[in-house]
């Protein structure tokens, strides 16, 4: 179902060379449906503070409670509206096979650069069950492949990345294993992006990693962008890490919902099962801005500690 | 769910000047999915020799057989493919006011510059029933409303049309009830295209009519912008009508899906309930083709009379 | 796809002797679910005033507003709390093959006793498409084929049904032609069910129609089942007449819809398209119920003449 | 949407007095749609040899590869065809609380006896998210939790289950995490079944589970059921352990999935990202029923080593 259209087609060679790609939040309105308005604020935002490529619906933006056709409608949204200014990474990979295969033949269709895979979450599978899961996606187009064993319970072992190396469209591995495995990975030539923000700079640094898929930089793009692209400089990552200690103080992406929410960027509305962080936390995020600058941060409301019956949570929508 | 981002926004005037906008066919690959390099190639034609526009998965595009996700993806891929070069209206309406509702805030969150919507077909509804379904929708943007009794069992009086007339997103009306229905909007200053191949010519020269939405105009797209385009032409109207005929001897699409196999630009591939016309008429429509000429028609390769056994008939897909 | 389970499995025979079978009424909940409370209130109903069988997501029960998935399930549901007392007829037709294929598939896995069939309405096609159409779905199981033009834009020629008659599935012809029709199939031993609550009485008696697919059945079932079971009866035929001119004032099912919300076995709750009728209706209705007598309603409350606010629509469920 | 209607309904403490829960198997036609005769086989088998409950697209069955409205079919079907011999239990859990309500919902509606629910995996979230999620599904009918870290990568601590202990509906927990917390769940008079075959017999006699949700019983239903009801039999237990340990050399289903295709009994048809055992395994399999004994399987054709071209592999179903 491939079409050879030329517009916005990206190289892999491309996607190898994105330092700073955020996985964006998908916000909400009230009754649980996207709120492009907001959406579209905060890609900009990112554009504007140097980010190089956004993932749409990765588990950060909460692709996992989508519908597939609301998840396809906001690829083929953000390639529309900001495909010429970065790189769209749709995040079209699924725990069956079938799932992945069609929502990748349709994010490529309306014209994603690229799509990121993981393997197959909860129901697992064989190692060579997972080669023949990539080995189905991996033609249509530029592919970033998402190692997570803590989510998925299941680490993808090199031997599997090493028998897809080969295929031109491997763009390389989001990986969390840590530097180890990131820095086997480079020495064979094999383009990383640290998908732990606390470890990225140091795997960018001294572990030849590309750059960083990043949570963090949903608020702070432009801090994000210095420890990528502008050297070592520990003191700013020492800064930030008592942020994304902050983030992951809960899975992903229970700390960066609240923290847009009490920053003015989103609504405060949140698909179950996620839940805000409780009010210590919420003060603390407070805190946190204040340390870092609130000038660093997106939007330009004051943070706010937001109290409980601010929030919305929805379980239909 | 409205973006405000500009990329793409079309204004309800541009589209009311739209002259000839072609209904465009959705080639298939032999298991049923589309195939989108021939979707492509009919779309790049359709620029090539003059079109203002397509209606995507219009009954001609065989929207029907489509589930909605692959609708709006297929939405999506033209505007990102071919949304600068020609307008793309998608085709969201539906008899269901939910799945209309639905479908034209993804159509739009995915670029397309306006909605073609029917009135609900089948299930029908009251005068009131038909406004409130339209008034549900017609806040989204540019609306062109589509009239056919012959295929809805239920007219649009024009009192419905008036009671919309208001609101600036409507666009105008697709009309198939003939030059009357015509007048009476033109004279009332609402906007018309003729949904009438064969009546479209005199329609837009002497009943005030903007222009056609086209079945024809697959075929031979530079021949019916001459007739919506540069004056009257009763001799080439003429020439065409037996085409036109031919191509409404069954219900559309049967003939149009035929023709094209024919003329070798898609693959012999029909979704079921459409099935290929006889032999008889795929003998005459070679005829047609070398009286009207060949060089008029889209492709570049002999038209053939196909074999029965040349034809897929897909029923699972 | 088929189970071999005996387990509520129907003859076609049984099908054929089915003389009252009321289209329901999905009910709803004011966020636009389903009411299976009432629904299966309105069920008990009908088994205990003498239906034989039910039409679940007919036209009447609005399977044209509903996803499959809520149609299945709602089918399935009958099954499995009615199956044995009255047999279930699941409307899995559509105007997609690829859907009525899938959604019988379900129907009859689910334990659905027959299958209700539309040829292809809107999109409309051939009368060799008509054919393979229901060739597609006629080996599932016991199938009646439901001839509404006014509906669907294209009547069932008798050729289609004769073309079918020998697969022995097929348990008849729902029809809304006319008493001619009717004749011309039931001196062909094609059974007929009448889709025209006015003219039942007289297919039944004159025209050797088997009984009736009835909207009218969901108010009165007492009294339809009169009309069809125990013999002539005109003067009945002629005290409901107004009743039914009445139901079918606008498009089924906005009639019944308004009655059953005024008898209050339903919320006043609607799906758009769908709207009440205007209150001067809703005053005449209490008038009918009164002439009839409210004993022959179903339902024990008094009959109400509802308020415009009293109505809830619902667009987005 | 509730039904009261009592048809199959089960009570809370039906649920829990359940022994012996086979996780069934989800068998396929070549072409990736359900094979339902065999599935119909292998729960009549289940019924046979005794069984008392089967779990609908678990895990095993695959529900992670199945859309939502084929899962909710197949509870529909087992329920009709079954639901007097045998209890049902869906697996309508989801780690989307929108996806788990709705399919929950709708399994009950279908007649399901009971929900099996997991936390959500993948996606994960706090504490509070997990209680919230939960209680979004338990007024819906008799539940059956599935703590499962190993897959989830989240373990659902006891104080989750003991907080949600007071709603009525709550059958228990299916257990993974080993002997120490089955104890922690049984002395406070939490049901238990173990999630663990190879662990089942010793937490039934001596840690106090009701029984086990079980694998190995798709093949040896008769022996699962010795251990379970015929009090401690280490040597059976110890006879049974090497088939265990096979059935889980690589991630469940692929182990019985190999198996119950070596038997005769379901079509060598993976859905990817399933494939086969290796040979060596399949081998190895054979010995295993011989060893055992061919009498305590299932099926009555002989055990057979396939060849790799006997299975049949599909992404696209």
């Amino acid at each position: 179902m491939r079409s050879f259209e030329v517009k916005n087609r990206t190289s892999t060679d491309e996607i190898k060379s994105l330092r700073l790609i955020t996985a964006i939040k998908t916000p909400y309105l009230p009754d649980g449906r996207f709120d492009l308005e907001a959406y579209d604020a905060l890609v900009n935002m990112q554009i504007q503070d140097g980010a190089d490529g956004v993932i749409v619906g990765g588990t950060t933006g909460e692709g996992q409670l989508m519908s597939w056709d609301e998840h396809i409608m906001l690829i083929g949204h953000t390639i529309n509206c900001f495909g010429t200014s970065i790189k769209v990474i749709g995040n079209t990979g699924s725990n069956s096979t079938r799932e992945a295969i069609h929502a990748t033949e349709q994010g490529f269709a309306v014209g994603m650069h690229a799509a990121l895979h993981i393997n197959p979450y909860y129901g697992k599978t064989s190692q060579e069950g997972m080669v023949s899961h990539f080995k189905c996606v991996l033609p249509m187009g530029p592919t970033i492949i998402y190692n997570v064993p803590s989510r998925t319970g299941q680490d993808i072992p090199p031997i599997v990345i090493q028998s897809l190396a080969e295929n031109t469209n491997l763009a390389g591995v989001k990986e969390c294993v840590g530097h180890d495995r990131v820095k086997e990975y480079t020495k064979n030539d094999i383009t990383v992006w640290s998908g732990n923000d606390d470890e990225c700079h140091i795997s960018r640094w001294e572990h030849g990693a590309t750059g960083v898929i990043s949570v963090t930089s949903n608020l702070v793009p432009g801090l994000m962008r210095q420890l990528m692209f502008e050297g070592k400089n520990p003191s700013l990552d020492a800064k930030l890490l008592p942020l994304m200690k902050w983030l992951f103080c809960e899975p992903n992406p229970i700390g960066i919902n609240t923290a847009l929410a009490q920053l003015g960027v989103i609504r405060p509305v949140f698909r179950l099962p996620y839940v805000p962080l409780p009010l210590a936390k919420r003060v603390e995020f407070v805190n946190l801005v204040k340390d870092i600058g609130r000038e660093n941060f997106i939007g330009e409301k004051d943070v706010q500690v937001l109290d409980d019956d601010d929030f919305i949570l929805v379980g239909r929508y």
